[in-house]
This record gives C-alpha cells, sequence and structure tokens, in this order.
C-alpha cells in the first residue's frame, strides 16, 4: 500500500466507520475495521469523536477479540486509557489476559491504582494479574524488564541444527518474531546466538556450539530504555537479549520496541525544550492543550516577573535615557538565543549518546569559548548598530559590552543546567529551557542598564 | 556486553589507540581496532585527535579492509568526509568498489563534486561510477530509492518452498539481512512476502504463491525517506521493498536504515526549532560552533532590531511612564513562549505522522481557541500583577489585553507559519521560530505600547 493511497484509503474507512457508528451499526463498522492492520485500525479509531470510540472498539472485540487486544497495545496511552477505564473490570481482566505480559504491563501501568489494587484484590479475577505479570510490574518503568518479551525461545547449548530446526517447528505459533535464536547452558546462563538463517544453512548435524556466536551484545533488566534503544540503533540489532544479574536469560527487546523508545524520548526532549506537556498531541482537544500549557505559561511569567524587577530597579537611568528601554530587549533577547542554542546542543547529544568519551568539563570549556566567540562576534554588530541609530558610540558600546557579557552566561547556563540536571539522575531538558532564559533575561538586563547607570554623563 | 562495561571499555581502548597511534605504530592501534565491532570502532576513532585518525584508519584497512569500509560507511558524515578526502582517488575509489552500492552513493554525496567529476572521467576508474551506482545516484537525495540496498533475494512465484531454500543456501553469503522474502512475477512485479520462518515451517512441496501473503506494504523510489521511515515504525516491519513506478521490484529499505532517519529528522527538527546547524554535534570544535551558530546569531539580532523599532515609536510614551518600559518584556516573552509551544507542537505532530485525518484548518482552529484560552489565563494574572506592583489598574488592564491580543497573534503565527512552510514544499521547522518570536516580540510591544499611549492620562 503506496502512502498517499493509504492516507487516503484511511479517511474513507474512517467516513464510514463514522457513518455506521452514528446510525448504531457498530457491527457493521467493525465489520469495516478487520480488513486493516492494526496499526491502521488504531488511525481510523483516532478519526472518530470520543462516544463512537468505545462502541466501535467493544464491536471489532465481538468479531476478533485478539484484534482488538492488538489495536488497545498500539493505540497512544491517552487513547487506551480511556477506553480500558469506560471498561467493566472483567473486561479490562479479559483484555490484560489476552496480550502478551510485556503489553499487559504497559496496559496496567496506564490504570487507575484503585482499579489495579481491585484487579488485585478480587478473587475471581486471581489470574488476571497472573504471577508472571506481577513479576513484570515489578520492574521500575522505564527499564528493559519492564520493556522486554519473556515470550523468547532460549535453546540449550547441546542441540544440533537438526534439533532445533524441530523444536522452532514444534512451537513456532507461540512466538511472535523470530530472527535470533539464543542459547543458554542447563541454568538459562546467556551463551551464544545464532541467526535463523544459519539453521538453513548448516548440516543438521552441527551443534549449535561451534555455529553460534559467543560475544552476544545484552543489557541488564534494570538498565534505561532509552540506553537499550540508543544500543539497538548503534549495532543495527533486530533484537536485544536481557538478562539478570547472574546472567540468565530472562526476556528481549526488539527492535519496533526500540523505535518506539527513540520516538517518544525525542518527543519528550523536543517538548520540554520548548515547555510542553508529553501528552500533547496536535489532534487533541483544545481545553486539554491549555490545561497542559497553561501551567508552563504562569512559570514563565513568574519568571518574567522576576527578571523584569531587574528593569525596575534602573527605572531612574531608563527615565534619563529612553533609548535603553529600546535597546535593552536586544540584550536580553540575544542571550536567550544563544543559551538555546547550547541547550539544545547538549540536550539532543545526551539524547543520541554522544558523550561518551567527553568529560562535562570539556563540554563546558567548550561551550565558554562559543560564547566568548559568539559574543565578540553579537557584541561587534549589536554596538555598530546601537552607535549608528543613536548617534552614540558610548552608549553603543555599552551594549556591545552587555552582549558580551550576556553570550558567555548565557553558554555557562545553557550547559551547565542540563548537564547538572543530568548529574542529579533528572531529565537534562525538563524545565532547563525556564532557568536557562531567565538567567539570560536578567544578566542581559543587569548588564546593560548597570552599565548605563554607571557611564551615565557619557549617554546624556 | 553490558553499556557501562562498554563504555568503559571504549574508553580504555580510546587511551591505548592513542598511545599506539601516538608513537607511530599505527598498525599495533589498527590491531587493537579488528577485536571491536564496526559500531565500537567509530567511538574509538572519534574519540583520537583528527591527526591520528586517518593514520589509524589506513592501518585498519591494511589489516582488514571490508571492517575499515564498514566503519567507514558507520561513521558521522563530517567524520567519513575528513577522512575520505584525504585518500588519493584511487584510494577512493577502491573503497567505493568495497561497500554496498547503497553506502557507496552515500559515501560519494560527501565527496566535493570535482572529486566526483574525476572518478566519472578518469578511464581507469571506469568501474568505481559503475552503471549501477550512477543509476543509483540518480535517485533524489532523502528518498527510497537513494536509500534503500539494491542486494536483495526475489523469488519467482512458482517456486516451492523447497526450491527457496536451496535457492538461499547457495546464495546466502551475498545478502547482509534476510527476514523476508519478496515473491515477484515473471516481469519483477511484487506479488508477494513470505517470512523466512515459513519456509521453516512449511513442507517443502509447497508452492511459494500458496503461503505468501499479498497485501505487501511497499513504498515507490521516489517516495520521501521520513515517509518511509515513518511506516516502517508504523507497522513495527523489519523492512519495507522498494517498487519503481511499474510495481517492479528495486530494493529494500531495512529497519536499521529507518531508525538513522527517525534519529537524523528527530535531530534536524529540534536544532531546527533552536537555530542549530544540522552539522553541529556535542563534542565538535568550538570554531566550527562559532562558525555554524553566528549566522542564526545575526539573523537574530537583525530581526531583534526590527522589532525594537517598534519601541523606538513609543520612547515618548515611554519617557512618561517608565513603569511601560519595565513590564514591556512580559508582553512580548510570553508570546514568546505561547508561540513556542504551538510551533513545537505542530512541527512534532507532522514529523510523527499524525496530522493525518486532520486538516490545517482544524489544526489552525484548535490552535487559536487555545491561544484564547492562555491568553485570558495570562492575562488575567499578568493584569494583576501589574495592577498590584504599580498601584495603578489600569496600567494592568492594558497590559493583560496586550497579553490577550498577543497570545493570538502567537497561536495563529506558531501553526500558520510550519503548515505554511510545509505546504510550500519546505521544512516545517527550518527558520520558523525566527519569523515567529518576531511576529510576537512585535506585537507584544505594539499593543502594550500603543494601547498605553491611547490611555496615556490614566497612566499619570
Amino acid at each position: 500500500m503506496l502512502s498517499m493511497e493509504r492516507t487516503r484509503k484511511l479517511e474513507i474507512a474512517t467516513a464510514s466507520v463514522r457513518k455506521f457508528a452514528q446510525v448504531g451499526s457498530t457491527s457493521r463498522a467493525a465489520n469495516l475495521l478487520t480488513k486493516f492492520r492494526a496499526a491502521d485500525i488504531v488511525v481510523i479509531v483516532e478519526g472518530l469523536g470520543s462516544t463512537d470510540r468505545l462502541g466501535v472498539w467493544k464491536g471489532l472485540r465481538e468479531l476478533d477479540s485478539r484484534l482488538a487486544s492488538d489495536v488497545l497495545t498500539e493505540m497512544p496511552d491517552k487513547l487506551a486509557t480511556s477506553i480500558l477505564t469506560q471498561l467493566s473490570p472483567s473486561d479490562v481482566g479479559a483484555v490484560l489476559r489476552s496480550v502478551p505480559v510485556d503489553d499487559a504491563a504497559h496496559l496496567v501501568s496506564l490504570l487507575p491504582d484503585e482499579l489495579v489494587d481491585d484487579l488485585r484484590e478480587d478473587e475471581d479475577q486471581e489470574k488476571t494479574i497472573s504471577p508472571e505479570l506481577a513479576g513484570h510490574l515489578a520492574y521500575a518503568e522505564e527499564t528493559a524488564g519492564r520493556l522486554m518479551t519473556t515470550n523468547l525461545l532460549a535453546l540449550p547449548e547441546q542441540m544440533t541444527v537438526g534439533e532445533a530446526t524441530r523444536s522452532l517447528q514444534e512451537r513456532a505459533d507461540q512466538f511472535e518474531m523470530v530472527f535470533y535464536l539464543y542459547v543458554v547452558d542447563d541454568r538459562r546462563h546467556l551463551v551464544g546466538v545464532l541467526s535463523l538463517r544459519q539453521l538453513l544453512l548448516n548440516p543438521s548435524s552441527t551443534p549449535l556450539r561451534r555455529i553460534m556466536a559467543d560475544d552476544v551484545i545484552r543489557v541488564r533488566t534494570h538498565a534505561d530504555q532509552e540506553e537499550v534503544a540508543q544500543m539497538i540503533a548503534r549495532y543495527n540489532l533486530l533484537a536485544v537479549p536481557v538478562v539478570d544479574d547472574e546472567n540468565r536469560l530472562v526476556g528481549l527487546i526488539t527492535v519496533d520496541d526500540a523505535i518506539d523508545v527513540l520516538r517518544e524520548e525525542a518527543t519528550e526532549d523536543i517538548y520540554a525544550l520548548a515547555g510542553v506537556a508529553v501528552e500533547e498531541r496536535i489532534g487533541g482537544s483544545p481545553i486539554r492543550s491549555i490545561r497542559l500549557r497553561l501551567p508552563w505559561i504562569y512559570v514563565n511569567l513568574l519568571t518574567a516577573t522576576l527578571s523584569v524587577t531587574v528593569i525596575h530597579l534602573f527605572e531612574g537611568t531608563i527615565a534619563e535615557v529612553v533609548a535603553l528601554a529600546t535597546l535593552m530587549p536586544i540584550a536580553s533577547g540575544m542571550g536567550g538565543n544563544a543559551a538555546t542554542q547550547a541547550l539544545t546542543v547538549v540536550v539532543r547529544g545526551l539524547a543520541m549518546g554522544e558523550m561518551s568519551g567527553t568529560s562535562n568539563a570539556r563540554v563546558l570549556a567548550k561551550e565558554v569559548i562559543v560564547g566568548l566567540g559568539l559574543g565578540v562576534g553579537a557584541g561587534l554588530a549589536g554596538a555598530l548598530i546601537a552607535a549608528w541609530w543613536f548617534g552614540n558610540p558610548v552608549l553603543g558600546l555599552l551594549l556591545g559590552l552587555a552582549l558580551l557579557v550576556n553570550m558567555i552566561v548565557a553558554a555557562v547556563a545553557g550547559t551547565a543546567v542540563p548537564l547538572g540536571l543530568r548529574g542529579l539522575g533528572l531529565d537534562p531538558a525538563a524545565g532547563a529551557s525556564v532557568f536557562v532564559t531567565a538567567c539570560t533575561d536578567m544578566t542581559g538586563f543587569a548588564a546593560f542598564l548597570g552599565l548605563a547607570t554607571m557611564f551615565l554623563s557619557y549617554l546624556k
């Protein structure tokens, strides 16, 4: 299916499903959906009004409960949450039992705590939170343990190629995606890996031990999911095995999950730099967007109010030389730009795993030199513009100096804040831009107006 | 290899390789490198000084020319370019001939035009730009045609499972990654797909036609690489086949290339929003960073100068009520924040392919409502702060009104600019933030100072 055709096809399907749903024929709507892949059904369901979504999804579940569960696990979290919370506890239980344990754990993480407690306590629901699912939920969120699928085929090292092929043929339905085969010793320690292709290419009597690679790239259960995803990306892997602290094979993380993690983390970074909540989406409701964005706007209003108190201190000077009021946003704004540049390079560099082999001190030193260079460049240009505009070289010089000072402060703040947040184990992007721009605003105003106050006699 | 261990191991290796290189034993340095994977060697080589890099890479090529070529294709573009341009034309030719045609095309795109012309014209080098490579280079950059590998196994639909398995066993070395097998008719039209696993699981007499899926997700050669990558991500694919306009199978794009495209595009977006050039990296030289960032700083200085001319028009008003100078950065800055939020949600929404089923007009309408909501929220708070601070309710009211106006302008600019750029076939993120903030700065100053001039008598 080509991309434009696909978009068109999905639009038509969305319109038809909506029409069916609105006249109450959810079964016809659901019937149409079964002709699509889960990822496409998600797009169609997203295009429906919130009242139709639940009905259509329930209709789909009656026709094909496996597909309905797949659709739920592939949905954006917000949508999945809204459907799950409208189901009865026993329906939620049925969904959780019908999906692989890693998907179940993810869905449980979306549920309100009370409902999870109900599911745990209810005797009839005992099997919903199975020991396996409970074990999965015991791993911290955003770790390899939480992300992995436990549904994998591990082959004993004594096996031959022929035995492995038969074992695979017998149990093939149970495994979603098989491309690497992991080899374990008799205590389930991970000792090697081979590809499906090697099974095809080697004589059936060959022992796996002879053809497997023993230098297996692996991750521990408590590894951060972003690190795991970066590793999969860096080594061009299709999957990476997850081991416990004793090197026992416990799970598998596939490349499709790694892609989701990388995209999610990129979105989080982009949003954090702009002060947008992770839950925001282009198609969401305006009320929700206002609720999500207003707190950030208030935080910014607060910091803006704090930084303009600096101007308030110099109102006497401004009253004498009004040109200062005109020029001061240049002194503050250019620092903000330079700080955003440094901040972005550092945040993205951390996200792309480019910090290996470079220390914090070296990055900071580099950015200070860059700040100095940009400060000289912007300072000279700013000085010339102001001197020419107001016909006063001293005014130009003062703006130039303020720009130089502020660009260096911008470099330090734009680098130190994300590195510091990360050093504290926090997200390097979150909230960084508000601190950093408050810093450059204050410095810009203080440096320019302070210098102007010192040399006031040359400005009048 | 676990992640922390790996970082440590690579640091130690980098230090050893550097030491060997500095005493001139590039062969010992290279020998150490051969113990690592290509992706790790890239990290080690990145950690060396620029003078050592070329020597170490040449040493590696003498020991293992295939590995050296892999290292070159996996390097960041900047590094690969610096090594390639220091090689003799015949060495460049040797590298190009030793890698798959898609990698060769990528390396050619990094070379200066003169060198490429030399390679094309030189009789001895005739085979360097082979007809196959020339054909590959004919596809536009950033399209599926340019990204695809042409090195794939297509099976005729008349084949049986047994024949396919034998055919695969005979030619296995020629193909890098095989997980899907594509089935073509006798004019090479793509008609179906099956997985390697299905070959293992079906009796050898089964015709491929009977077990293949015929609804194959595919892309055309001229499809944008970002769309292709989004498709691979959405459908959790390991690869997607590329067809020409007549539906003939011509290539294959694998998930590892899709990951690189998605990360590259995310970086481009994050950088574009902050005014950072795509070539910037956290570990680059400060001089280079200054050269890359200064033009953007100058563009911003120019737009800042243009927006403060608005203030210049109202200097008379400011001279009478200096409190206006203190408060005006609030009116402009809050608009900038709101615009950045809208801009970011739209840019990321476009990049994530979330616009399907939503029209430009609907997104704009939503953002205007959000702008109105944020304007009322910020306007009320701003009005109260200003009225209380300066003890003047009219001053508060004017700041509140200016905030309301500016938040709506911010919503329109933050949405219309990226959508408009995309409508013109340009990158929605590139340069958007500078236009948008210039817009909100001017509106903020004009609305607040204009209103103040109209109601000046209430402010004194």
